[in-house]
């Protein structure tokens, strides 16, 4: 599965071929491996990132080395600290590839330039940041309100694809239990390991 | 402590008085008695509310009748059921006023008209989404990573006004504990209930 920038942004706004050139001049293409970091904790200055193949993960680690997933990406998605992002502060978590990616990323300033140029551009971000929020509104409600074998129901409903395509242990930290549980729960589910 | 919307839009973009009678035009003004509901779950169209004055809560009720607080919210904040609001869906969260309250409210499709007649207005409300983003990822942190203590001491830095003007309870069901541990934990810090 590989998307497009322009396709992407087509479904909320369109621009003219010479607007697009223009545009897409402020994003920067970048192959990465398989474990490789776009972000770490600690990094100054971070990017907001665009996947045009692959998948990753963002993930905090505690102070007793446990690591908890806050969001994956798949192609089509955007992936950053959001908090570093917007507030050009200091990445407090890190984003990992899961699988070889193709990424296109933006600085915060040239997306904020872009903001600034194109009446579009603000609303595609923040129709973005509004889709952002609301999934992340969703995932506290998961957490406070159901049950584990309900939050492993809701995460394969959400993310067909991922189900196959990143290891089992990852979703289990992202539904919030114990891989044995998760194996369990993923029985009669789904038979494919990796 | 009361607030206005023109001070409030003005710490991210400023428009001229002419300008401003215009777009407060499409917000509305609402007086709320302690306990109303300004969203309840199951209603077709919601607003999105500007406080003024006072505190709400906007919660989920679970199955087993059970409520999970989602938000707090006092003057200079903005509240609604976002996926409700940004997706015209149905509500399926409550939004309750904690004390008497006064709010500004705006409609969806007012919110998109005045975003797509003033590209600063664009601005604004994307501005609002990323903090809304930020604080909810900050929130799914904290509930993965944080010890009860920890998301207390964490609530009382993030709500230093809230934590004298809400019933213990709630603060109990927003960070995750019993109100018995919440007492516990507590008993150092304040010596206020309510």
């Amino acid at each position: 599965m590989k998307t497009t920038l322009r396709e992407h942004i087509a479904e909320i706004v369109s621009f003219s071929d010479e607007e697009f050139v223009y545009i897409s001049s402020h994003f920067h293409y970048k192959k990465m491996k398989k474990n490789q970091f776009i972000i770490q904790a600690g990094q100054q200055k971070v990017n907001k990132y665009f996947v045009i193949k692959g998948i990753l993960k963002s993930y905090y680690i505690d102070k007793d080395d446990r690591e908890h997933i806050i969001q994956f990406a798949q192609p089509d998605w955007w992936i950053t600290d959001y908090n570093a992002f917007f507030n050009n502060k200091v990445a407090t978590i890190n984003v990992q590839c899961i699988t070889d990616c193709e990424l296109l990323y933006i600085s915060h300033d040239d997306l904020e330039k872009l903001s600034g140029e194109f009446h579009k551009m603000e609303h595609f971000f923040r129709v973005k940041s509004n889709a952002g929020y609301v999934a992340s509104q969703e995932r506290i409600l998961t957490m406070l309100n159901l049950t584990a074998i309900e939050r492993f129901n809701n995460f394969i409903s959400l993310y067909p694809n991922l189900i196959q395509s990143i290891p089992k242990y990852l979703i289990a930290s992202y539904i919030g239990v114990s891989r044995e549980m998760l194996s369990r729960l993923s029985k009669n589910v789904t038979n494919h390991t990796k």
